[in-house]
């Protein structure tokens, strides 16, 4: 297998082992290498990924009536099988992923990979696999962390990728209503700077944000780092359209309506299983006058969360806010500088302000004062740079972490105001005491990073030492935690979707009523069951 | 037949001939009604309704068996079927209602109605009338404007009213989340006060809040007056409960979730047709410090417009902003004095303010300075006052129209703002031109009541002479605004729902896909097709 550390071309563009792009991966920082050393007592090793030769491909299962279809509805360029596209489209990239990837493990491959050039081809692709039985899993970035591109070949025929790569143009902006027409393969740098030509942004920014795309961003009821101000993004959805098996589905007509039950929110989620999303029109706003970033020292997790709330209640939210727990803090892998003036301890938090001048200034005024109020210390706007400048480096310090024989990986939740306290520390526990019982303590890190006016997310990040099956270890780590989550009544993803790896634990939030919902919607745009099969529905 | 023109008890508690207590009722101000006559060259003649003897119901065909198991359902007190109650729960408040009652005709009356007395009566129910193959109409204020409580009986063993006037509660606040949990019968006053007991409000007020319920409100996702401030009532849904034939179904663990489709979503707006709601969830906020209602006059429609899009888009909106256009002003039935200081001409724009002390001041403020940058005239409070004041008004008013020979009925929509103007235009001259075409020229009159940054709706109000068949010239004059509205790409209706008046216009808004998608769930839901026949689904 050739080309696999190249970047570019379709799929993820990213390194096949890991995330982004190979100029962007450095060595594991040596303090950061020693801090877990020495507090986790793992013993630094060497665990590189395998030689791309010694990749195991399953032996392509698509037949040459199917093949020849799917080059008469796309054209032969972009019905691809050599094996780096099909590696480049395995899987998502979540830490079980990398992980069975760096071990050569590529056994989830598809098929083969099809690129069609619009809506119209999308649908002939659709027709094509449902006469030939063959699954379609649509990939947008290739950034899923829940196993949403991991298909269950099941009685099928085959599996295709559908990569949405060649459909990446903004087609429009009405400027008057602020509405841009986007179609599903944008990825976030593209989108802002198309965005940019004609003076408007979408604050999108999940930490996944220079490789995912808007479909998936659709697909997945994605949340951004600056979703306080801009919005979630099935907030800023006005319209999309989908091609399913059954046919083409538009939605959208009003920026609100009481036509029956609003239909966009079933597509929004759907996680390619209802459909592959083709176009997304979306609510943009003016580039923003200024952009304040700061940072700020508060005295522990449990007060700070309560202004936090404070704050979401009054309206009062920055654009960006994210509090961190004293153990993150402490930590302080991201933004903290170790022997600043702030002193350490207590929790970190940051805050953004994006928006017209005369509105950064006065919400950044109010803002401060309630922090100043409650005890906080400012630590200034250097803090909230450094936060900014790292703010999408998360991934690839895991790659460097995966190098040396540490083991990385995140989950989240969200909850109402009067349980998150409850929340955090059930979570934090189970997660530290599951890492004890399987003989390999970790670092269990927190922070609030969405705040709503009923509650809040909870993010946690999980640092310990590999072990022989760390992906076996991590399933069973997870589950502790997701049952605490589902006992306390809180949703299993705030941001992350459903994907394989939340699966068991669906009906345990929406009912058996709601997954039969599902199924019978499911049902009727899919009824070969072609689409994602095993992603999403129980 | 007697009582009916006494208030209180179940059903919707108002005269049966038309809106409300009878006590709040008053002949037509002789001023309004020379106005008309002048205007419309419409002869007085006084209209009143039938004596309550002569009312037309149908023969009851609920049988014994049925009737029986319904009594062992819910007790004997509790299912009624004497006129009194029947014609208490027959059809909605639709100018078409009314005309119907009052010309005798009560053949939508339901055989019987039940009052069941919590979650498990209303599923005990749900089970009989699927077992005896029985319509069921959930039934909440009685207030449907579109035809969502007239039954298409079908191949059905007869039909009953599910009446939720019984589950009347607020059945808890969780104040630190800010969350009520609500029973579905609780009616807008009744909610507010309860809540003000907790220091809260909702502040969710469409016309009809004096008799609409919160069941109401969510399966038709409802708007209100200050929807601008409070939100959409789909948009303070935290969590909602459905008893439906195929058992329970309980949303909403979190504030946000990305755990796949949002099915909130799909209870709000399904009118009674997956399921009786039997609680409610709901944001709620602190009650007001302060309440400012204002006027001004602005020169024209087109710019006014323009203005409150500017608003939306700088986030920069009062808690309650509506626009009326050049004719609804110049008619002045609800606000404006005439002969005031400012003049006449233009068009009247009401503003108000709601919430913390310092945030009106200087929302209104900032709000004030830029509508005198555009050169609006201010009317001061009292033209506000006078609005607030008069702000559930227009259905007592409908009905000394209809006293008088007069006939009033409103429709609404909503779209993007660079299809408003046109939109409102031509839905203003398709009306204007069917009521010239059936010889009764009208009164059409237009205001924006919601702005979002995207668009706003559109709300019309139609005064005409009533004629020989009021009904069917009304059902032929709404379709050519409906034409209008679906082939400008807008929705059929921005808070009324769809009920059976929009349902032939719905598969033009969601799509043959999306009416499929929506049968689906109600045949999960629903396999029998008991809930409320013919409502909703075309």
């Amino acid at each position: 297998m050739t080309g696999c550390d190249e970047a570019g071309g379709d799929g993820s563009g990213m390194v096949w082992w890991g995330w982004g792009a190979p100029g962007r991966h450095t060595p594991l920082p040596e303090g950061v290498r020693s801090l877990l050393e020495q507090g986790l007592g793992v013993t630094r090793h060497d665990t590189p990924p395998v030689d791309p030769a010694e990749l195991r491909l399953p032996v392509a299962q698509l037949t040459g009536d199917a093949r020849d279809a799917l080059i008469g509805a796309v054209g032969s360029a972009w019905v691809r099988d050599d094996a780096t596209s099909r590696v480049r489209h395995c899987r998502g990239r979540s830490t079980v992923d990398l992980l069975r990837l760096r071990a050569g493990d590529a056994l989830d491959a598809p098929d083969a990979v099809v690129l069609p050039a619009d809506h119209d081809e999308v649908l002939a692709v659709l027709r094509v696999c449902a006469a030939h039985r063959v699954a379609v899993v649509p990939f947008g970035g290739g950034t899923s962390v829940v196993g949403g591109l991991a298909p269950v070949r099941g009685g099928l025929a085959g599996v295709i990728a559908l990569d949405v790569a060649r459909m990446n143009l903004l087609l429009g902006v009405d400027a008057e209503s602020q509405i841009a027409t986007c179609e599903p393969g944008l990825r976030g740098p593209a989108l802002e700077a198309a965005l940019a030509i004609h003076g408007f942004t979408l604050g999108h920014l999940p930490q996944s944000w220079e490789y995912a795309t808007v479909g998936g961003f659709a697909a997945t009821r994605s949340s951004g780092q600056a979703s306080a101000g801009y919005g979630r993004f099935d907030s800023v959805v006005v319209g999309v359209r989908i091609a399913t098996p059954a046919g083409s589905w538009e939605l959208g007509h009003a920026p609100a309506s009481a036509a029956g039950p609003d239909l966009r929110q079933l597509v929004l989620g759907s996680e390619g299983a209802f459909g592959v999303i083709t176009q997304v029109r979306l609510r943009v706003r003016p580039v923003p006058e200024k952009k304040i970033h700061e940072g700020w020292r508060l005295a522990d997790f449990t007060g700070a969360t309560a202004l936090l709330r404070a704050m979401a209640q009054r309206d009062l939210l920055p654009t960006v806010m994210r509090l961190s727990d004293e153990v993150e803090t402490a930590a302080g892998l991201a933004t903290a500088r170790p022997g600043s003036d702030a002193g350490t301890g207590g929790c970190l938090l940051i805050t953004g302000y994006e928006g017209r001048a005369g509105w950064v200034d006065a919400r950044r005024a109010e803002v401060a004062g309630l922090l100043r109020a409650a005890g906080a210390v400012a630590l200034g706007e250097d803090a909230g740079a450094q936060w900014a400048h790292g703010r999408f480096d998360g991934p690839y310090l895991r790659d460097a972490l995966l190098d040396v024989g540490m083991f990385a990986e995140t989950l989240e939740t969200a909850g109402f105001w009067s349980a998150l306290s409850g929340l955090h520390t059930g979570v934090r526990d189970a997660l530290t005491a599951a890492l004890a019982a399987e003989g390999t303590p970790g670092l269990v890190m927190g922070h609030i990073s969405h705040v709503y006016p009923t509650g809040a997310s909870l993010y946690f990040t999980v640092v310990c030492g590999q072990v022989d099956d760390s992906v076996a270890r991590w399933r069973r780590v997870k589950a502790a935690a997701s049952r605490v989550i589902t006992e306390a009544g809180a949703t299993i993803t705030h941001h992350h979707a459903v994907g394989t790896d939340h699966r068991p634990w669906l009906a345990a939030e929406i009912g058996d009523i709601g997954v039969a919902v599902l199924r019978a919607v499911k049902n009727t745009l899919d009824p070969v069951g072609i689409l994602n099969p095993g992603v999403l529905l129980p």
